[in-house]
């Protein structure tokens, strides 16, 4: 807990800046465990429509070029390219690669957002795995149904060895292909950034709650939502001692995309019964 | 012109969707020469301030990551990255590298987007062109001051074999190493949205004048400005016989970033004098 052995305020400073980031004063009682590098991987290939391809040209040379993709059951991503690119050559020729996908930069901070690496060797699918690898593309890219079927496209499935995810400033890990296939992506990152306007807007005494008798701030003067994912919930919890930003998590991770609102009922209720 | 070959409608449409591509039946005044792709190239790392690198892992293997960048006075990216990183072992032990800029994804249409493949050698620079280096990067990454002078991060310069740019469907090309060097990024690149807006919402009367009297419609009954760069302009001109897209020229290109309002005037009085 570097952030509070200082008591200097830092350059970055918080909404509180100026005071230290204060510590729970009450047990917490939903801690919340975070995303494993596996599942951060998986989210981010499920989230991104398009990402770059490292090949190797004929001379070994690295080569990167923008593809879109979709990801089989196990995260395995699937390119449909053309022929006349030079990527594909590259894939013919020597079928090591790698995938990178990566949330769109944000002016103020271009390296303080998710990105993943998959590297691996491509293998073109046959059979039952090229419909599956057609599907999984399609699922992606509706639009490449134009062209999917056409005799100059290949699909190529991107078999994973590696993986390396980096989730900005000081979060990065590496994830084993084993657990990559075996995580699942994040069900409700589709919906988590409306979710938190929505509770932001509509719900801040019920925030509120949760920040004072789940989070150890029962000194909180006003709780907001920062950011939510399947495991729980990232707060700015103010207090007469300055901001801090602690996580919460659901009563139980969630498995399914429209998990978000029941989850936040019921640590509602579990903050109501504490408080009790 | 395949457009006009056809009578029957295509399924992407246009706002006359059902109606050919009208043909200008005037002659066009005001000609535009189109970017090259090396002008395309280096307006679009100029313009984007991250993106992928492609390198080399000790056994050959090619590896994609993100690094953010800047670029000398010739286009040649300069990244700053840290020892602690992949990438910086991968290009300390193989100087052969790619850089992948491209625009945002849209979500329509991933595919439909500007992208450049730049390849070659990496350097470290030393010397004045370390300082040059270290310059042209903080210019496109001031954050990056706060650690430029670490020791256990590297400044890289790129030194651009290849070009390959692709600007959406249909539209890409190469450039040599030599034209890519010699070209200027598009001075007007990062008000050119603005300006469209700015013709559009005020100027209406002067984008008819401009589309009747220069593009060749002097049928135009409505006028839009789709698209600007330094070279002219890309217009939506409606018709009694459909929707034209033609490309008017400025009078001369524009070589510095506050050019298009002194370009547009003298576009519309180029149309006043050729109907008067």
């Amino acid at each position: 807990m570097s952030a509070n052995d200082t008591s200097t305020p830092t350059e970055h400073g918080t909404p509180s800046s100026g005071s230290r980031i204060p510590d729970p004063i009450a047990p917490v009682l939903a801690p919340a465990r975070r995303s494993t590098p596996a599942e951060e991987a998986r989210t981010l290939v499920a989230g991104t429509p398009q990402g770059v391809l490292a090949s190797l040209t004929a001379d070994g040379d690295p080569w990167g070029s923008v593809v879109t993709y979709g990801a089989l059951d196990d995260g395995s991503p699937v390119f449909l390219v053309s022929r006349m690119a030079e990527h594909t050559r590259n894939l013919e020729g020597d079928p090591r690669a790698s995938l990178v996908a990566a949330e769109p930069p944000n002016d103020e901070n271009p390296l303080d957002r998710g990105r993943v690496t998959l590297a691996g060797r491509v293998e073109r699918p046959t059979g039952d795995a090229l419909a599956a690898a057609r599907a999984a593309h399609l699922r992606a890219m509706p639009s490449a149904e134009l062209y999917a079927d056409f005799d100059d496209f290949l699909f190529f499935v991107l078999r994973v060895e590696r993986v390396r995810w980096v989730g900005g400033y000081g979060r990065m890990d590496s994830a084993t292909a084993e657990d990559y296939a075996a995580a699942r992506p994040d069900p409700v990152a589709p919906h988590a950034a409306g979710a938190v306007e929505h509770l932001n807007a509509d719900h801040a005494d019920s925030l509120l709650e949760i920040g004072r008798a789940l989070a150890g701030f029962p000194d909180a003067v006003a709780v907001q939502a920062v950011r939510a994912d399947r495991h729980g919930m990232d707060l700015a919890v103010e207090t007469p001692r300055g901001t801090a930003w602690p996580r919460v998590g659901w009563p139980a991770s969630i498995d399914e995309p429209g998990g978000l609102r029941a989850a936040s009922v019921a640590l509602v209720k579990q903050a109501r019964a504490a408080q009790g």
